[in-house]
């Protein structure tokens, strides 16, 4: 019940450094590792043609896949290379998934390797700007992708589920308005002189500013397919423009969520913000990770017991209202895209 | 296979005092909070119309359950109260579970609501008596709750489960009586010029009589539906009447077991005891209710393990011998409940 | 899937020295004691025909296994000896498996005990001579026992697998020879002047042979049903007859596997060694033992993440190279007892 041709966040290069990384994504047990003279980020079916084995317990030798179990040497095209005393001509191939390396992550396209298009990538365009700072990390959640899309389209639950960090009831009081473009879903919450909530204050003096004066405070979720939410969010000191406001009195960054389905009910969550002011104070940007760790962290029970209850009554019908309404129309542009993965998959 | 239309201790007080509780009970997850001005007992299902969250993870608030996820208000009728920025009057309903706190329990009623019968309550006279005192605990077990009716109503098993402190061999020699009376299955023995075991020896000197002197001994299960087993347990001076011998000569008390089932194969198993001497004298309560923990904690491997036994073996005939005869009565009263059940559910 | 006509390691002599073990056997459930006044090792189904309760938990009293629920008393031919008040004739009778006690193993026949015959036991001639010593130890494994036959009879995998210990290039680059003996499968490889790998190093000093000198190598890999692998290995300094040079310039000694399906997808695992060289040596023994254990448990993983594998992908063939051939020729001798054993089940 996921897009299958379509780039997905796999993992981080630091996870492929050492050794060969197993993980499954979207039902698909992979390999990862670091392929050729150059250390090419690759993926392949993580199964050894010969006996099974998980190819990821073995090791990268000299640029090749080698399986810990028996030495097959294995190709990034999920053709066997070699085996000792071996030939090799009729083994039967693994599948090898294509991948990308960009923006600090290596990008995986679980579908049709025919299909897979590098134009189609999300592009990031503060990932490689040296005037912005990038911290994140990433969560195992047993939950349906869809779940985690809808809470970050959703951002009433801060007032309940991050009470005390960034959430503050004028999140409730201030409707959102939704609209599409393109292959974009856009949530928008604009907050107009408030006080800013802990974190926010926090960013505020990191960046220099008073943080207690009134501020105007913006949310602007963005959903692309297949599964990411890019969330731009910030403070003003009120009245001079809010989100449009000078770079001077305000302070704002981008909630960067790449949603990874591993099954139909748990997740890859790769979490993190990316910020345009202070790029190169690092304990800031370890200290920010902390926090944001800590907020996100306050979602997973919530999460895994919702998926608990929605599968203990699949019958059950939930309720659609204005404030979900970015979750619903990310949901449309999915089942959209699955639809027509069906029709092309359809004998003629 | 419980009768549903049945009162069952779902919890105690103190386990919802700081916050709302989920607990599944009878196959219905629930949560129990303290609900409206005068913070009564409320039980509900455990599901917000909404998204589906668990309400147990929310909060009460000015006697409202509020959910933790996007604010939703709850009533304790299951109805929705309101919502943020919201019109709730089309809001699904969802279960609401008659409770009655009585005698230091919140107790439940997970069948329909319109047959809940406050009269039906199982009366514990000593519960609100100044001349007794109870203290107890609660076990959770994976196994039928029948199976642990048997355990109780067949107290054989203490001379081989419970050997170091409550067993001896003359439980064995000496036979029981079987017999119904109404809606309870009584199953009766006394031993007569006995040693008494540990436990009993402390409860003669907390009791400030001799212990190594010869006693009687008696032991009166009563089952009463659904699932409650109340056994009068006790010792004399031997030569004094036994179970009516003068309260001077004699410890007794009443073993308390509320056997509440969560799924077919597990249960919440409250457990304690009431005692008419010392009432006021909460070391020996404590030192009583330990004594009690460990005893009954003997009984928890033996019970999962006959479980898993039996569930790998579901043709299996188990035999009913005379001392089993305790248990077969209250599973016949059972089945005549849920066979009344079964019949008033079926269509006309 | 395995053999039940034959004779399985069931366990070590003190694994039921104190108290009865319970433990699955070919997914037989079985419990086994010491049983009457000589003490015999004893296996009976692990149920008990009162109320289900597992023997396991219970005691062994005057040579009878006393079930620690309710007191029966149960013989070793699966009867029902005695029960406190009660006349027993007619309970049922639970299994008895056929046991043997040799070679410093409980040794149990989970099939049909008319066909067990003792001349079927795998013969074991070190066991009781003093001048070989013996050590091993147990491990628990999540896979098909076929797997662990296939890894033990293609020992490529040492030079992947345990590449710092008893791994070596030059025994990828040896071919083997398979043969079948009667109803042994036999794999040899000799390898000839080469340096020893770190394991066999420590074997030669312990022996007080130079350990820096060229040696020749073996390995001869010996299966018998239903799931014994005894492999002949060991090193001589190099010139002198390898295998059959003599005992002054050569380390030898016999790697034991007794594979043991719990399930169809787990196993009891005997691993141990057994030397000809300062038998009495008993710190040797200990330290043998501790290395072994340590190569050993790098196979653990390895072969659970290849069952769990080809669990998700049961359609797939796999690979059967020359390397395979032990394996493989085992799988063969198995399916053939298999077949015979169907043929004999089935109604004529």
């Amino acid at each position: 019940m996921f897009p299958k041709n379509a780039w997905y966040v796999a993992c981080t290069p630091d996870e492929i450094s050492a050794k060969p990384l197993g993980r499954k994504i979207c039902n698909e047990s992979m390999v990862f590792y670091r392929s050729g003279p150059d250390g090419r980020a690759a993926a392949l079916e993580n199964f050894c043609p010969h006996r099974g084995a998980p190819l990821s317990l073995g090791n990268v030798v000299d640029g090749k896949l080698v399986c810990g179990y028996h030495g097959l040497e294995m190709g990034c095209d999920g053709k066997t290379i070699a085996m000792p005393g071996q030939r090799v001509r009729g083994f039967p191939a693994i599948r090898a998934y294509p991948t990308i390396e960009r923006y600090g992550f290596v990008w995986v396209w679980p579908g049709d390797p025919a299909l897979a298009d590098e134009g189609r990538l999300h592009r990031l365009e503060w990932a490689d700007n040296p005037d912005w700072a990038y911290g994140g990390g990433m969560f195992h959640i047993n939950c349906d992708y869809r779940l985690m899309i809808d809470n970050l389209m959703d951002l009433t639950h801060e007032t309940y589920v991050h009470a005390t960090s960034i959430g503050q009831p004028e999140i409730d009081e201030t409707p959102t308005t939704t609209k599409i473009e393109g292959d974009e879903v856009i949530t928008s919450r604009h907050m107009e002189n408030i006080m800013a909530p802990p974190f926010w204050r926090m960013a505020l003096r990191g960046n220099q500013l008073a943080d207690d004066v009134p501020v105007d405070r913006w949310q602007i979720c963005r959903f692309t397919p297949p599964s990411h939410v890019l969330i731009e969010v910030g403070v003003a000191h009120a009245g001079n423009g809010g989100y449009d406001a000078d770079a001077k009195v305000k302070a704002s960054s981008i909630v960067v969520d790449f949603i990874t389905p591993e099954t139909d009910t748990s997740i890859w969550y790769f979490w993190g913000m990316a910020r345009n002011f202070k790029p190169h104070d690092e304990a800031l940007t370890a200290s920010i990770r902390e926090g944001q760790r800590k907020i996100f962290s306050e979602d997973l029970e919530m999460l895994e017991r919702q998926q608990q209850n929605l599968l203990a009554h699949p019958d059950r019908q939930l309720l659609k209202l204005n404030i979900d309404s970015g979750g619903v129309q990310s949901r449309k542009m999915i089942d959209r895209i699955l639809e027509a993965e069906r029709a092309a998959a359809a004998p003629a």
